[in-house]
This record gives C-alpha cells, sequence and structure tokens, in this order.
C-alpha cells in the first residue's frame, strides 16, 4: 500500500516516537509477565493522569480489554447495557457472551451515543431470577460514529448506573481522540465523571500492539491478574507493551497524536462540505467521518485512498484519520471525490 | 538488569534482525486483521517448510495457540491427554477448562515426556456419556523438562491417537530448539510424524510477540478463523506479526538461533558437571538444563545471573539459555556457581 | 392456593392419568439413564407422531430442552434471531448465552411472532470474523403471546433458514396447543414445515416435569447424549419422564388436554368481550389471554383466581388456562371483573 | 425387570411413602418456581436438621447439585482438589469444567477417601497468576467406594480448607446412608464438622428425583437463585420435589430407608464372606459393597439380580443395595453365587 488509507486507524503504522521506545527497550534481559522496570514507568505514567490508586492493567488488544474487563464487572448472569452499534456487540464475534456468559442488551442509536432514559427503560426485573440481571452499562468513547460523549453526558450516564447498583464501563479504543475533541485531560471525563472501568486504547493511537484496562475501584481489580492470564491476554515479553505506553503518554505523544488526526478530519470535513452530492451524517467531533456519496464513484475513489462502506444501503462510508494522515491525504482525496462527482 | 538471565527465554528481548524486519515493515499503511502482503509472505514461508496445504494462523501468545488449536480439535465433552507437567496443564491457569470446557487429563512423567501405554491405559469409557471423551493427545516439543521426543517417540503417540480417533495436538513454544536438537527440519517430526495440530513459537525464540498454529488437516482449521477472533487473539495490526515470522524462518534465524541457545546449553552442561555437588536430572536435549544445587548457595547464585527454582523441595533448578546466551555468560554463572560450592 | 389459577400453566398440578403412569411405573427396578423399556415405549411413541427418523431425548425441563437443542446445533461464534420476548431471551437468566457462547438476536415483534423480511434484515456480514454469525432462527409454538403461528408461517421462516443454511429451532413447550389450535397434527407444522430441532413440552400440558428434544436431522443429535449429560439434564430414573410421555400420547391425552384449555381460553374471551373496560390485545389462538383492564381492580381480581400482570405500564394482564380450568372457573372470574369494573 | 437388582441405588423405584406424598401433593394449584408452601413446609424441615441458618435450595439431580454448588464457591480461574475416583472427575462428562471453567485436580485414592497431607501436597503456587487457584476440597460421602469418612476425617480435612482459605464441599447422594453408617445425626458430619456446602441427594434414597445444594456460609448462597435458574436446574412445578424431601425428611423416612439399605449390604457381606473364591475389597461401611469374583461366573450371576462390573481388569464388581432391596434378594444371590463358584 502506497498511501495512506482512510480505512482505519489500525491501518496506521507505529508512530516512530514509539518504534525508538521499542528499540530502546531491546537492551539485555528483562523480568517477564510485568515484573520489570519499564511496566513499573508505564503504570507510573497511567497514575499520573489517572490518579494513584487506579489499578493498571496491559493486555494484547481492545477485545481483551473490553471483554476481560467486562469480565472483571459481572457474574455469568448479568447482562450489559451498551449501544445497538458498540464494538462489543457487533465486531468481537461472541467473545463478550463466550467469556462472560452474561446478555448484551442492544439500545438504539442514532449518533453512537446512548442516553438515561433509554436505560431507565431496559433496567427491569431486577433480582428476577428467570431474567438477565443488569449490571453494567457500557459506553464507546468515541462512539462507532465517531462522535464524543460530554462529560455532562458521561454524569449523566453514570447517575443511573449509580440509582441502579451498576458499573459504568468505556471502551476507550479512541480514548486520545476524545480527550482531544474535549479539550480536557483523561481523567475529567473518565474517572471523574464516574466511569468505573476503562479500556485505554494503544493501537490505534500509533501503538504496535497493547492496551490497557483500567480500574477505578480497585476492588474490581483484585482478581484481574488471574482473569487477564486465563483470558489469554498477559504478554511474557511485557516490557514490550509497556516501554510504547510510556513513550504514549510522555511528551504529550498522545495529544500530538490525537490533535493531529482530529484536525485533519476537520480539514477533511471541510473540503466534503464543498460537495453538494456529499452529505456528512454525524457530528465530526473526532478523527472519522460518516458521509453519504453515490454508490457509482466509490469503487474509484477506494482506488485513491481506501476508506470502508459502513452502510451499503445507504451508501454511507467512514473515513477515518490518523496520526500519520496528511494535509495531502486529505487534500487528493477530496479533489478526486470533487472530480468523480463532478462527471 | 544489566546481565543475561538462565530464567527464561522470554527474558531475552528481540532478536536484531527480527527488529529490523519490523522496521521495515512500518511503511505507510497496510490492511488490517491479516490482509496484508506481510501476511501473505509469512504464510508461504511457512507452507515451505509445513507443505503447501497447511493451514496457518497469527495469534499472540502461546496460552492462545495451545488453547485456541485445542478448542479447533474438540467438543466442550472431550478430554485432553497431557504430562502432568504439561504448560497447558499447570502454566495456564484454567484458560484450557474454560474455553474449551474440556477435562486435562494428567499423565505422570519423569522426563517430560508422556508414552502409548500410559495413554492405552487412559483411554477409557469411549462412548460412555457419563465419561469425558478422549479426544486429543496433547505433547510438549521441547518438553517442559527441555527433553526433545524423537521421531519414533512422535509416531508411536500418533499411533495411538489413530488407533483411537484422536488427534494430535504438539505445543511447540520451543520448536525451534527440538527441531535443532534433532538435528532435522521441522515437517520430519510434526506433520510427517502424525500431528494434527502445531503451535510454532516464536517469543521464545527471539520474537517480540506472536505465535502460530498450524493446521495438518484443513478440516480442522475450517472455522479458526471465528475461534481466533473470539478468543480474542485476532491481532489488528497482523503484519507486525507476520514480519517478525517472516524474518524468523529466513536466512535459518530460527535455525541460527535454536543452535546458539542449544549449544549454550550443552556448554552449560559441562560446566556443571565437573562441580560435584551439582547434579543433572535430565537429558540436555534442548536449551534448558535441570540441575539440583545446594540451597545455601542459590540466592547468591540468582544475583549473577537470574534463574527460577523448579522444585523448592528437592533444590533443583531450571536454567534456560537463550539466543542472546553468550559463553562469557556460561563461564561467569559457572565460576560464581564453582567458587560458592567450594566455600 | 384452594382455588384454580390463571397464573400459569405450570401452576396447575399433574393430569390424574399421568399420575396413574407413574404409579405403575413403580414397580421394581428398571435400568437406569434410559436403558429401560419405558424409555423405549415413549420414543416409539413419539416416533408415531414425527416418523422413524426422528432422535428423541428427554431432559428435565424448558430452560433445558431449548438450550441443549440450541448447542446442538450451533459454535460458539454463532448466533440465534428470535423474538426479543422469545422465553430464551427474556426469561431464562442468561443460560443460553453461558452454555452456548452465542449471542441472541432480538427481533421486535407486536403478536409474538417474527417474520422473514425482518429476519433476512439481520442475517449480514457472513463469513465476516469479527461478526457473530447467524445459524438458527428460533421461534416459540405457541408464542409468548400465546399466538399460533399457522404452517405457512413457519414455511415461510424456513425457507429464509434454507436459505441462508441457518437451521429452524421450534421452542414448544406449550406444542399441544398449537397442535389443537391450529388443528393438525403435530408433524405438519414442525418436521413438515422445515422445523429442524423441537423441544416438545411435557410439564405444562400436565406433566409432574419433563420435556423433550426431538431431531428431525439426525446429524444435529450424534453427539446430543454427551450436551445432554454435560448439560445436568440426563435423569437417571428416567422412567419416571418416559412413563408420563408415553401416558400423554397415549389416548389422545395431550389432545384432550390443550383442546380442553384451549376452548377454556375461548370461554374466557367471550366473556371478557362483554365487558367494556376490557381490551383484549391478542388473538386468543390457544390457551392464553392478553387482555388490559383497568389496574385499580386488579389487586382484588387477583384474590378471586391468581394471575400475572404482563405490563405494568399499559397494565396489561396475562391469562393462562390449563387442563384442569373448570368453566366454573372461568365465570366466577368474569363474574368478579365484571362486577369490579362496574363499581 | 421382575427382580431387584444391586446395580445401583437409582434402578430402584419411588418409596411408598414418597409416592403418597406427590399424591397428596397434587391438589389444585400452587405457585411455581418455589414459591409454594410445600417448599417452604420442606425448607424448614432441612433445617430442622442444619440448623436456622442453613440455606437449602432444590435442584434436579446430583449432577446440578454438585456442579452449581462449586460454581457458588468459585471463580473461573480456581481449581477443585478431588479424589481421582470422585463422581465430578469421571462420572458427570465435563460438566464441571464447562460450567465453573475449573480445574478437577484428582487425588489418588485407595478406599475412595481423601487425606490431610495429600491435599497440604497440592494446595501449591497460591497467588500465580499462571496457576489455577486452589479454591475447593470435595469430598464424597458415602465415598464411591461406599466407604464413610468419620467425623474427625471431616474435621481434619476442614482443617486443611481453613488454613488455606479453601472451601469444603460434599457431594452427599448417599448421605442418608453416611449418616446411618455413623449413627449420628446429619449436622455433626457436615455442618459442625467444617462442610461449607453440602449436596443432599434425595433419588438414591427413595425420590423420583430432586436433590438439594445446602449452604452452611450464607454468603455463599447470595447468588445461587440466579446460578440455579442460569443452570437451568430451577424446577417450575417446583411443589413436587419440595413434597418428596417433605416426606423423606418426616417420620425418620431417610433413616429407616438408610439403615435398611446399609443393613442389606452387611449382610450380603456376611454371605460373600463365606466363599472363599470372593474377595471383598474395601470396608463394608454404608450400602455398597465391593468385591473381586471369578470373572467367568459374573456373565450369569448378573442375570440373577444385575449388577456392574467397577473394573474389568481386577474383575472387581459393585453390589448396591437400596431401600427396597430384600433379604431375599440377598439369599437368592448368594446362593447363586455359591452354586457358581462350587462349579
Amino acid at each position: 500500500m502506497t498511501k495512506n488509507t482512510f480505512a482505519s486507524d489500525n491501518y496506521a503504522g507505529v508512530h516512530p516516537e514509539i518504534m525508538e521506545a521499542l528499540q530502546r527497550a531491546n537492551q539485555g534481559h528483562a523480568a517477564s509477565y510485568g515484573a520489570d522496570g519499564f511496566t513499573d514507568r508505564a503504570v507510573k505514567k497511567f497514575r499520573e493522569y489517572f490518579g494513584e490508586t487506579a489499578e493498571v492493567f496491559f493486555v494484547y488488544n481492545g477485545t481483551g480489554a473490553n471483554v476481560l474487563g467486562l469480565q472483571a464487572q459481572t457474574h455469568s448472569f448479568h447482562s450489559v447495557l451498551c449501544s445497538e452499534l458498540a464494538h462489543i456487540n457487533v465486531d468481537e464475534s461472541t467473545a463478550p457472551e463466550k467469556f462472560t456468559g452474561c446478555k448484551l442488551i442492544p439500545v438504539p442509536t442514532q449518533n453512537g451515543k446512548i442516553y438515561p432514559d433509554q436505560l431507565e427503560a431496559r433496567v427491569i426485573r431486577l433480582d428476577d431470577q428467570h431474567h438477565p440481571q443488569a449490571k453494567v452499562i457500557s459506553i464507546s468513547q468515541t462512539t462507532e460514529y465517531a462522535t464524543v460523549y460530554t462529560v455532562e453526558e458521561v454524569k449523566a450516564l453514570s447517575a443511573v448506573a449509580k440509582k441502579y447498583n451498576l458499573y459504568l464501563h468505556m471502551d476507550g479504543s479512541r480514548l486520545a481522540n476524545a480527550a482531544a475533541s474535549l479539550n480536557t485531560d483523561f481523567a475529567s471525563f473518565t474517572r471523574d465523571a464516574g466511569v468505573d472501568v476503562l479500556s485505554f486504547g494503544g493501537t490505534k493511537n500509533g501503538m504496535m500492539f497493547g492496551e490497557a484496562v483500567i480500574f477505578f475501584k480497585p476492588e474490581l481489580a483484585g482478581y484481574f491478574k488471574f482473569i487477564r492470564k486465563q483470558g489469554m491476554q498477559l504478554h511474557s515479553k511485557m516490557r514490550f507493551i509497556s516501554a510504547q505506553f510510556e513513550a504514549l503518554l510522555s511528551n504529550d505523544l498522545w495529544k500530538r497524536s490525537a490533535i493531529h488526526s482530529n484536525k485533519m478530519a476537520k480539514l477533511l470535513e471541510q473540503e466534503l462540505k464543498k460537495i453538494s452530492s456529499v452529505k456528512i451524517t454525524q457530528s465530526v467531533d473526532a478523527n472519522g467521518i460518516f458521509a453519504i456519496m453515490p454508490p457509482a464513484i466509490i469503487p474509484e475513489l477506494q482506488q485513491e485512498h481506501f476508506f470502508y462502506i459502513w452502510n451499503e444501503k445507504t451508501s454511507e462510508v467512514r473515513l477515518m484519520c490518523s496520526f500519520d494522515t496528511t494535509e495531502e491525504d486529505v487534500r487528493s482525496f477530496s479533489e478526486k471525490l470533487r472530480s468523480l462527482t463532478a462527471r
């Protein structure tokens, strides 16, 4: 692939600063499974952002972070409320069901977000042995529509969680983009807004592999080391995840990358808005754009900078920007699109 | 950690040639989840060793390779026969049980290996609905005692498997060391000896992360892509596993590294044999040595080059060599040991 | 409880003819786990209705019949499409998810039934490893709204199943009531209409305990004896389930009971229709009536003949008739209701 | 089957007093799922034996009682220590593994019992994330060899459990026979001896179906109603289990039946001892006898009163007595055996 794509932030490679960190970490021997200095330092970095009591565990990927994070919050007779579009609901095979035993309750959504009144209507039959017992509200930040919950929106969901003795889980595979979008620190819209368990994404923000599961209620983390090992998500040469996270959280790398990819999405939005046959369907809050465009032009356009069709029926496409998206990528793509629509 | 250890081959870092391959792979965008050229080439490399019909899937770690490989071979009412010391039996939490539902039947072992007559005695009550139904024989090559099954030994186990309609699974987290020890190609003691499913280790032979699951019966692989995704072992930026495997299987890197680490173990064996208070307990077939030594000296010796105590009661220790173990490491360790035992 | 209720057909006891069969079966010893003559005869009875190739297994309860029947049809990465109101979706805890690993895809319903076009829209992303793979359509006959699928409706769903290589599963906890309603034999709307796996209910039609799982594709039944035992649904003193089924399927007992309970529901419907403040909400096809009535009168009415509120918000109640519901029960209930609404 | 067998106490039918109780319970309607007076009374009966704080739940069968009882005590990364011959280890398919996720650690046994020193040697690597974490000691009372733990033996195991923060579980499918053998009340060798969770068998002591799970630590029972429902072991017409237990625990029925079957085993033992070619292999503590006899005579002897061969290799057979075994059964069997061995 010679050109950057708008396919997904996991089409992008590894950020150069992270690659350097991997090189630096590759000196001599280090204790395995996390008993190494890199891991200590990376956890320390996380605690600078999330506080001293945050419990931090590294895993391989987002599926692992989400599923095992949910497992730590549930018994198998519980249910998890989430958007019908949630990654855990439609893009992680049946990993959540198989590993946790729980049912996922899909909540309809227009913009990727779910709202308190929707949840209130679905937290039913509590204490009824016949019915899956609601225990977790899971939201994605950014959402699958690349929209971003405001701090107030998260707090409102947390209030529902507290009211019914549920946990609030956040799938933050693109958490950095959300923080950049909200122009705030991580804690304000996670820990301080009532999130109990957080999947903190690394791979989609320039890492080679690795995600973190962060617990704000230490009691939820008590058994997590066993859950992680059993869940096949414990890396032996852990220093190579930890060193990446240390780099990501140092020198504002996470922020620089997120601001950049968000900015590229905004730029792309501006360009698309100039094209009358293209209709942007969602608020461009972070690093993704959803747009309806004429189906006939899509195949040729995909040659230029590949991207995915989100909805075949409506001809809605998804365009994702990443840390390495350039203004030139945006321009060449927009121009091609303009020329195709002008034919 | 300034010095190399004899703790485990996963205390070692990443082989320089593999680190270079990772650098080279980090150019521009690549399709995710394995639909990239790196993955095509890596699979091709594997097929040079294992034949065109081998089905090859990359996963994150050995637990994933073993557990999901077993899942592909079993229904949940099956049992898996393995050595009582098998990694899957004692070092992977209860991942095998939780994911497959199967029972592991532990077979006693003196040298890490299991034998046909032991299995014949345990394949019982077939078709009896009340009893776990034997379906897989799982062996580790090299074994947990760093011994190596001969080709004939593998074939004899395969004969038992065929007799009772079982599969033969091989946990090859150190397969390269076994091949180097047997001085033969991979296929001769796996596919050609009757192995049905193989975990092919990368991490312990100089990779940063990544293992392969190889199926020699294509029908067993039919659903594996779903099992892998559900099993949380599908990497998004797959090229970074694939590029490592391509490098490992090119220019005999796997072999050079394995020969070296095996050689270092032999050298260490020679040195230890000179020390009368040290007793080597297992045949040194590959890159590990098991030895009983005076307990009093162990703590100070561990300062020099860290290693693990295998059995507290007998004061048996395990010394693992890796691709980066040097003759100097062996000498300095041996001298320290000699001086401590001489006191 | 001195009076019959309209709560559920499992509030009713055991039909006298079945109780007699249990007495008769209690003579001397019988081989356990189904290797007895009672079980042979009961299976034979089922085959009179469903054909010689039907494979029949007895289990304890409806949850067991449904969940284990689904397990026989699925891998853990599959999904099951069912009505949002399906018993398996809302009234069996998370047993389906925990045991099968599968996701249940809820389909909206107005009358308890689901329709082909709804399913077509939901059988998506086939062969996409990230997405739960649709494998089973599960319908309840009678439905949770006590409505009955016509033969043609079942066939239309079977056509969708065949088109996408899915199985068609029927939860027939009240199958006898459906057969009586359709005035046809069992096979015509199950096996002959394309059903692959059937839960055949006994408990709700006058048995003390026991349900049957019936496979019309023998290959689906191949492992079921292991699934049943593992699923904790294999009864040791099996003759006491079998003898009940033999009695139920003899002398048209199932039919007499079903016709009677359906008739009582019709009679009750007639009475309710005379009361203007009561609104019947669903077609009364079988032995249940759903009706909206003034909330204020419900508590006192429940004293008379207990029943459940189906929907608190709309004040909709469910009234179930059983084999022992009498005309007097219907009349006394209706009169009480009339007098309460007249106040 | 015209004659009583020595095959198993589940070849026997239903005790007449229990059949009468079932008849009496079959009057009118009763609330389902245990919200009925029969269940209240049966639980009360249990509390007369086990104390007011005992939490009692009824399930269908022994597999359900054991597996769900274990689930209540464990996380999926735990292990359960039990005799290698334990029913949960060899006769319940892989139900324990599939449902709990846990590993069962088999402990060698000569007489069906396990001992503290054996357990001490196996409770290893606590807090090590890689290793299944020991959490439950599970024993069978009576054992699979029909031997009976003394109160002191149970207390000694409980001491090990307490030392390592484990639970002590007892599979009491033949608990009544154990109590009769020990000539003591139930509580003295269960609750008072340190048992935490007890499976209390009904089926093998003359019930048609039904077992109880009894928790002596109320905190373990907190979620059990959900576990039971999810575990497919919640009966709708619960009164028909409860009424049986009420009868079993009334008028010393459990004790009369157990004393009788134990006595028949003793009588049979006396007879067998007179035959020189028969060797009794285990202490006859309760209602079962294990004996080696000439293999050639077994087929003809099985015609008389069927029984199972326990070990084909040693020609060891198992002879179980039940509540309905008669002195005549014992005599006719012994005479036949004597005449066959005399040939």
